[in-house]
C-alpha cells in the first residue's frame, strides 16, 4: 500500500552526448524515465511512497526499468511484464532551438501501451491517498486512456498533468480526451502551462484559466511557465516563484519533477508557497542534466539550496 | 547505371560501449548497418559500383543512413523517404554467449519494411550486372518480398544470401519463403550456412548442401562456416579458407562483407580462391570492430593482409 | 525472510578505463562490487532470495550500494547506515602482470568494518537456510569476525570462502581464525583453492585438500583452480570442470560468482556437475568485464552458453 | 554544374574534449572543416547547390574529407588528389581567453595549399552562379591566390570574405593581396569584421567601411560584429541583427556559417534583413558545439528558430 | 633553494564527469591537486620558484603526485614517501547546489597528514622569501599543524589562506589555532573571506576585517568575496576587482589559484591592483573546468585575458 | 650529467581511441612519445638517470613534451625550444593488418628535426657512460644526423637501435647512412631485427648477423624477432627468450622499451640472460596499450611478471 499511485509508460531515454542533430551524435547515454516515473521518484525523494502501475517488456530495457525504478525507491509491484518490446525515445538537443530538446520516440505499440484497466489493482488504488497521471498516458492508447478513467474512478484523490505531446496525438483529440476527464472527476492539483491550457480551453492568461479550471472541478492549480516560474492557485491564495537562472543542458523532466515533489508536499500539508519552492528548485536542478529524475532533490537537499544558492 | 544493385532496409545500430546485458550498459555507438548496405560497401571497396534500392524514414536517422551511404559511395538515388520511422538496433555483446551479439531489433512497421514492388525501376535494375537480397529483406514485410521478386525477375544475374534470423519470421516460413525464391530463379551465387541449410535443406554437410542446392539452379555457393572459414563451390572447384583468429569485438556484419567482397571480384572474373580469400579477409578484419562495414578493405588493402598477416 | 542470508562489506570499485599503471589512467568507471554482495547477486540470479547483513556510510556511496542491491533483488533490509565513509577500492588492470588485477582499498575504519553482532537479526538468520561469510569479513575487522560468529552459530546451515586477502592480514592471523571458524562450525559448503589452503594447511593437491578440510567437518568442497577450472568434492563424488578460455578483462569478483552460482544451485539439489559447471560459466563471463556482478548469468542463459558456446 | 563554386582549403579538426591548455588535454574529438568547405554546407542547407575547388592528401584523412564532403551534398567532383598531406589542425578552447579558441595548424606545404590555377576548371567556374573565396585562400600559398584570381577572372559573380589570419600572414602582406583583389574583381558580397577592416583600410566604422568598399566595387557588405550581430549594406538598405544569448562552446566556423546562409539566401533574391537573420540564427547554433558546421540549419529550422526561441 | 615554500597536503582529485549526486555519476576524471600544491603551481606560471614539504604514499597516487609536481616546475624534493596511503577526494558538481561543488574526502590518516616538524627543513625554509600554508594543514593532523608553526617560526616572510573547512574540524577549533598561529607571527599576506571571517572574529565586513587582521598583524589582506570579486589592502590601499562572467564547471581551486598569482606578482614587487586584476584572472580560468590548477594563466597569458576578454 | 644521453626526437602520439581505418575515428587518446624518449624512459625505471637531447617547438606540444619527460624523471636540461612546430603523428590501429599500427607522421619541417651539432653539449656527453640514438633519427635530417655523430665522436660507450622507418627515408639511404655510421664508430649495443638487417646487410639470419655485425665493430647485439621474442649476442654467449602471448592493443614502442631495458640493466652489469628477459617484460607490456611508455615495467615490477605470469 503506497501513498501516491502513478499510471504511464516508464521509458528507456537515449540522450545524445553532444549536441546537434542527431546524425551528428556518435554516442548516447542512456537514463531511465518517462513522465510518471519522473513524477513518482520526485513524490519519494519528499518522502511519501509511490507505486506505478505500468507495463514493461519481457527484455534487458524492460528489466533496466523495474531495477532502476526498485532502485529508487519505487514501489514496482504493479509494473506487469508485457510481451511487446520496451518502449524507448532519442533526446536530440539544442537543435534547431539552443536550449531545447526534441523527443524521438519508438513507442507506438510498446508494452507500455498496452497499459489497461485490468493492470488496474482495485485494493491498491483505492488505498492510495491519491493518484496520478498525465496527458501521455491518455495518449498512448485506449486501453491506457481506459486504465486511468478506472483508477481516476477508484481513487480517493486525484492529480493530473496535461502534458500534451504534439507527436502522439491532435490537438482536437487532446482537448476532447482531457476536458472529459475533468469533466468526470474532480481533481484535486492541475498540473499544466499555457500552452496546453490554449488547447484545452483557447486561453493562456493564469487568473482566467484558474478560474476556468475551478468551474470544471479542479481544486488546486499548478500552472508552469517555463523559464519564467510558475505560480499556483488554490482557493482565494496565488503564489508565484520565479525561475532560478543556471545552464540548460536538458529540460525534459523538469515538469515531472516539479509536479511529484509539489504533491508530495502537499500531500503532506506543506503551504502552497513551500511547496511551489520546492518544485522550483526541483525543475531548476533538472534541466541542469541529462536524465529526467537523477537531479530531483530530496526535501532537505531543496532547502539547502533555497538557503545557499 | 550501377554494377550491382541491393534491396534491403539500412539500419541505424546502437552498439553497447562496454560487453555484457544491455540494462548494465551506459553508452551506445552510433553505426550505419543493414545487411544489404554492408554488402553493398564492400562492393565498392572491390571497385565495382552499387546502388540499394530501400526506404528510410523523414527524420534524422533517415537523413543519416543516405548521408553515410553517399559518403561511402553508395548510389543512393534509389533510396525513397517514407512517413514512417527509421529501423534501429541495439547490439548486446558477449553476454550470454562470449564473442557472440545479440540483436535487439526497433523495425516493424518500419520506413524500411515499406520497401515495395513500386520502388523497383526497371531499367535501373536491368541494366545492373548482378542483383542482390537477403532472407532479412524477405521477412521484413510482404511488400519487401515482392519487391525482390519483382528485382529478381528482372534481374541478369542474382545473389542471395539465406541470413534467416529468428526474431523476424519463423523457420517454416522462412523455409517456404526462400525455397519459392530459388524454385523460381536461378542464384549465380548463393551465401549461406550450416544453420541455414539445416533449416531449407535438412542437412548441413558442405558437400552434400552444394548438391541440392545445385539442383535448385544455384551456380556458385559460398558457405560459410563460423570461425572456422568458409567453402566455395561452382561446377567441379571446390575452395576452402581457413579464418584467421583475431580478437573478435562484434561479429554482425562479417558475412555480409565477405559475400559483398566475394560478389564484386567474382563480377570481375577473379579466380574462386582470390575472391575467397578476400572475403575471409574482409570478414576477419568486420569483426575485430564495433560497426559492420568500416573495416571492409579495399582489394589492395586486403592484399596487404594476405602478404601481411 | 530469504533463503540465504550472507555478511560481508560492500564496496564502491572504480575500475581504472585504460590498462595499466594507475598514475596514467585518466578516468575510472564506478562500480558495485565487495565478495559477499556479488555473491549474492549470483545467488539470486540463480532464483533463491539473499539478503546481505552490512554497514554503508551516510553519504553517496552508501546509498549507491543500497539502490544498487536493491535494483539486483537483494534484500537490504539488514543493511545498516553507520557514521564513518563507504569502503571503496581502486582497480589497477594489466600491470604488472598482464590478465590480472591490482587492488587498492579505502577501507580501513570503513562504515563496512563496523559490521558487529549486533546487526545481527537472530530471526533473519535462524530463518535462512543457509549463512554465508568469507575470510574478508573476518579480515577486516575483530566486530566483524564476531558477527560472522554469531551468524554462523545461529545458521541452519554454512558456506564460507576463504578468501584470503594479503592485504588485509597476515597469514598467520588468517590461517588462525579461518581454522578457528572450521573448527567450530560445521561447513556445507567450503570455497577455496591452492593458494589459500596453502597458508591454511600447508599442502595444495586437491585430493588431499578434500581429506584434510573433510576432516574438519566440510561437507562440500568447491576447489577454484584459476584458469584451469574448478574442482568439487561431496561424498564419494568427484567433478572436475575445465575453464573456457576468453579474453580476460577484469578477473575480480569471477570467484564470488562462481560461488553464489553453486550455491544457489546446490541448494536447489542440482547435481555437483550441474552446479559446478554453471559455476565455471559464471566466473568465464565475470572476467570479460569491468564490475564483478553485471555479468553473473541467470540460471537460464547459463544453460544457452553451455549449449552454445 | 553547380549553383555556388567555392576554392579553398577543408581541413581535419582535431578539436579539444576538454576546456584548457592543449597539454593537459587527454582527448580529441575530430571534425572536418575548413573555412570555404563550412560556407558551402551552408549553402546548401539553404537549397542551392555547391562545389568545392581543392586538393586533399592520398590518406585517410583526405578520404575523411572527401566521404564527408559528399555525405552533406558538396560536388565533389573538383576535388584532387595531391601527394602531400592532409592539412590539420587542433583547437584549444577557453584558454587564455574565455569562449575563445586558438587553432594550432599543421597546414603548411599541405595538399590544400598546393590548390592551384590547373585546378580550376573554366567551364565549371563559368555556368555557376557565384564563385567564392576567403582571404585564407589567398594566404596559404602563391599558388592558391592564383586559383582565386583564375576563378574570379571567370566568375559571373563573386562572394569574398576577408577572414585574415595572423598565423597564415602579416597584416602588410593580407591587406597588399585583398585590396589587390577587390580592386581587380566586382564583389557582388563582401564578408568583413572591423579587425580586418582596420588591417585593410584603417578604420573600423560599419558606414566608412561600407562607403569605402563601395568605391571598391562591392556591392553589398556584410559586416560582423562578433557576439554583437552583424549588419549588412547593399545600396541604400542597411539591417542590422543583434546576435542571440547561448552558452558557447567553440566560436569556430560561425562566420562561414552567416557567410554561406546569407550568400544562398541572397541568390535565392531573399532580402536582405531575411538572408541576414537567416545568417545570425547560423552563426548562433554553430557557436554552441565543437565542430564547424553540423549545427547549420536548413532554412526551414532556421525559421523555428526564429519563432520560437 | 627556491623563492616560496608551501606546506601542505597533495591530493588525488576525483572530478564527476556528469553534474550531479555521486551515485549516478559512473565516470570519473582524475586530476592532481590540494590547496597548497595548486597554490605553488600559480607561483611557478607567474616565474617564482616554489617547492612543496609535503607527504604522500609509498602508491601510484603518491608517484602521480610527485610526477605531475615536477612536471609542473614544482621542487619536489622536500615531499617524503610514507608508509600510509595516499589521500584523495571525490568532487560532487551542481548539487544541491547549482554552480557549487561538494567535495567528499578520503584523507583521514594519510600519508599527507603525518606531514610533521621533522619534515621541515630549516635551511631550505630559511632561505626562501615567503613560506605559505593554509587552515588545512593546521587542521588534518597535529603533527602537521606542529610543521606549519616551525616552518612560520624560521619563515622571513609568510602568507596564509585560511581556508577553513567544516569536514575537517569545528568552527571553535579553526578559531583557536587560526587566531593562535595569527597572534604568533606577523603575516605578510593574509587570504581569506567573509565566511571564514566570520568564524575567526564574528565580522564580515572587508574595512573592518582590514582593522582587525591588521591589528593582529597582517601587513596585506586579500579578501575573496566568491562570484563578485575581491578586494586587496595594505597600508592605506585599498584596490577591488570584480569578477568575471564566465560558465562555471567546477569552483575548487580558483581560491588557490588566485592567492598564488597574487603572492607570486606580490613578492615581485607589482603594484597591489596589477596582483589583484591577474589573481581574479587566475581564479576566472579555473572555475571553468574540472581541475584546479590546469588552467592557471602565465603572467603574459592573464595580460592576454586582461586585454582581450 | 647523466648515466645515459639519447638524441632524437620527442612526439606527440595520437592515439586513435577504436581500431581501424583513421576516417571512421572519431575520438584520439594523446601520448608522448618518440623511440629516444620511450628509450630514456626505460633506462630510468630500471634505475639510472637518462637525458635527451632534442628539440621541441615553443607551443603547447612542445611544453608537454617538456613536462612529461620532466615527469618521468628525464633530464630535459638538455632540449632545446625552436621556432618550428613540435612534430606529432597519429596511429591507425589494426587495419589493414590486425594487430599492427600504422603511423602517420605530421614531422616534417618540425623543431625535432632541427636537431643539431650545436645542440651536443660536449661535457654532457663525454660524461655519460653510454649515448644512444637510432635510424630515425639519422634519418629526419641532415643537422639531426650530424648531431649523432658528433655525439658518438665524444661518446665512451655507444648504443644504436637501427629502426628503419621507409616513411623517412628510402632504404638506400637507410643503409648507405647506417653503414657509414657503423663503420665509423664501435657500437658497444646494437638493436636491431631481420627486416633492417635484411636492408643493411642483405640477410636475415640471426647468428650469420651477428657475424656480420661483429666485424663491423659491434660488441652486443639485440636481435628482435617480433612476436617470437628475441636473441641476444656477446662474445660467444648467445641467449634467447620467447615472447610472451598477450592481447596486442599497439606494438608502438615495444622495441625501444626493449632496447632501454636492456641496456639500462646491461649498463648495470646484470648478465645478458636478465636483460634479456627484462627487455622482454618491457615490451611484452608495451603492446597491451595504447602509449609507448608508460607501461615499461620497473626493475622490481619486472621481477614480479617474471615470477607471476
Amino acid at each position: 500500500m503506497v501513498d501516491v499511485v502513478a499510471l504511464g509508460e516508464p521509458l528507456i531515454q537515449f540522450n545524445s552526448f553532444t549536441l546537434g542533430p542527431l546524425r551528428f551524435v556518435n554516442y548516447f547515454e542512456k537514463h531511465i524515465a518517462g513522465s510518471e516515473l519522473n513524477f513518482c521518484i520526485a513524490v519519494i525523494r519528499n518522502h511519501l511512497s509511490c507505486g506505478l502501475i505500468a507495463r514493461v517488456g519481457n527484455d534487458e530495457f524492460g528489466r533496466n526499468i523495474i531495477e532502476y525504478s526498485r532502485s529508487q525507491g519505487v514501489d514496482v509491484s504493479q509494473i506487469k511484464i508485457d510481451d511487446s518490446f520496451t518502449g524507448i525515445y532519442f533526446v536530440q538537443r539544442g537543435y534547431p532551438i539552443p536550449l531545447k530538446s526534441e523527443l524521438i520516440y519508438y513507442r507506438k505499440g510498446s508494452a507500455g501501451s498496452k497499459l489497461s484497466p485490468e493492470d488496474v489493482n482495485e485494493d491498491y488504488v483505492r488505498t492510495a491517498k491519491l493518484v496520478h497521471s498525465t496527458g501521455i498516458t491518455l495518449a498512448i492508447s485506449e486501453s491506457a486512456k481506459d486504465a486511468v478513467f478506472k483508477a481516476f474512478e477508484l481513487a480517493k484523490m486525484r492529480s493530473f498533468d496535461t502534458n500534451i505531446r504534439p507527436k502522439l496525438w491532435t490537438p482536437e483529440k487532446a482537448r476532447e480526451t482531457i476536458l472529459k476527464l475533468l469533466g468526470k472527476y474532480d481533481i484535486e492539483v492541475l498540473i499544466t502551462d499555457p500552452d496546453d491550457t490554449k488547447i484545452l480551453l483557447g486561453i493562456t492568461d493564469p487568473d482566467e484559466a484558474y478560474r476556468k479550471y475551478k468551474e470544471l472541478g479542479v481544486k488546486t492549480l499548478l500552472y508552469k511557465l517555463g523559464a519564467k516560474g510558475a505560480v499556483v492557485f488554490k482557493d482565494n491564495l496565488k503564489a508565484f516563484k520565479e525561475a532560478y537562472k543556471v545552464p540548460v543542458e536538458d529540460p525534459t523532466g523538469a515538469g515531472d519533477a516539479m509536479a511529484g515533489t509539489f504533491i508530495s508536499l502537499y500531500l503532506q500539508g506543506k503551504d502552497l508557497e513551500y511547496a511551489l519552492h520546492h518544485g522550483i528548485v526541483a525543475s531548476t536542478l533538472v534541466v541542469m542534466v541529462r536524465g529526467d529524475n537523477e537531479m530531483t532533490p530530496t526535501t532537505e537537499d531543496a532547502e539547502r539550496f533555497l538557503k545557499e544558492f
